[in-house]
């Protein structure tokens, strides 16, 4: 399978994100042909939590502030509760991400990554599902909150916690593969 | 010195409190001749958090289904991440928490625990602070957030980090001894 040939997608992470959501998706991308970058604050390399607990450590491919969002075709934000609660109080990190939104480019985000989107004000008017514990939070930023295993709007791909990665995956892909949505794309010169 | 004598404060936490924000106010609660009690959903022990490791389990002293409001003068919400995470999907919690906001008593809380009142919508028109990646959550639930080592308003005592505990304990015993302010108590029978 190739469908996803050609496509780049960064995932914003640093230490303490949820070590299935990003191994996962970023298996389901590989193997669908394209290419998955982990982009961090940290250099080197950061370390995953289980749960509590905590898992195994990922190389860097690249440095944030190195990171040139017209490199990627999408953003995948993992979520971990020290992951985005680290990267919501990163002005880099959160511009990074708001430049896919600019762009109209496909965003994943999944349980508690979505609090990044909150701070640099990304859901505000927004279908979205985020983890239980945030979802209110999500509300009180002014997106439109469903309890549902996956939520997709314009491209922004949305689930609540490691037991929707399934349909968190078969959606980010659907969108990776159709790219910017047409009638939306705004100025992308580069 | 024993200012505090005769005052009771309920710590509602479960695992992964940050743990100096427990033991610290605690300390300093029962130094003043105070006692203060853990309320936890767990059974037996919780476990708390020393930033992304884990730190020294303490004993539950009551169960949060057979703990009654009535039974202390403050409250008392420590951060971690795990903690309020897991608390603020707590219906018991949340109500438990909302108790003593009904009865104008004191309560405290630091870093990640303001996210509890934002689950418990008690923070709106409040002065507050919290963690930084919190900050926002708290103005976007209705809280006017100043970013100050420590916050007083109206028995509300909230600070941002294990850096503002002596601030915080000094005011969470300031009001904790001034117990329910004023021409703003509710009917109290109990």
């Amino acid at each position: 399978m190739s469908r996803a040939e050609g496509k780049r997608v960064a995932i914003l992470a640093t230490d303490g994100f949820e070590q299935s959501e990003l191994e996962s998706p970023k298996s389901a991308i590989e193997n669908a042909g394209g290419e998955a970058f982990v982009v961090s604050p940290n250099t080197d390399r950061i370390q995953a939590n289980k749960h509590r607990e905590h898992g195994d450590t990922f190389a860097v491919d690249v440095h944030l502030s190195e990171a040139d969002p017209d490199d990627y075709h999408a953003l995948l934000i993992p979520g971990g509760l020290f992951n985005p609660d680290a990267l919501r109080i990163n002005e880099e990190a959160l511009k990074f991400a708001a430049s896919f939104f600019d762009h109209k480019k496909p965003v994943f985000s999944i349980c508690h990554g979505p609090q990044v989107l909150i701070s640099a004000d990304l859901v505000r008017g927004r279908k979205v599902t985020g983890f239980k514990a945030i979802q209110r939070d999500l509300e009180n930023a002014g997106a439109v909150v469903r309890d549902e295993a996956v939520i997709v709007d314009d491209g922004l791909v949305t689930s609540r916690n490691p037991d929707d990665l399934d349909a968190f995956n078969e959606k980010l892909l659907e969108e990776l593969c159709e790219g910017r949505h047409e009638g939306q794309d705004k100025s992308v010169a580069a």
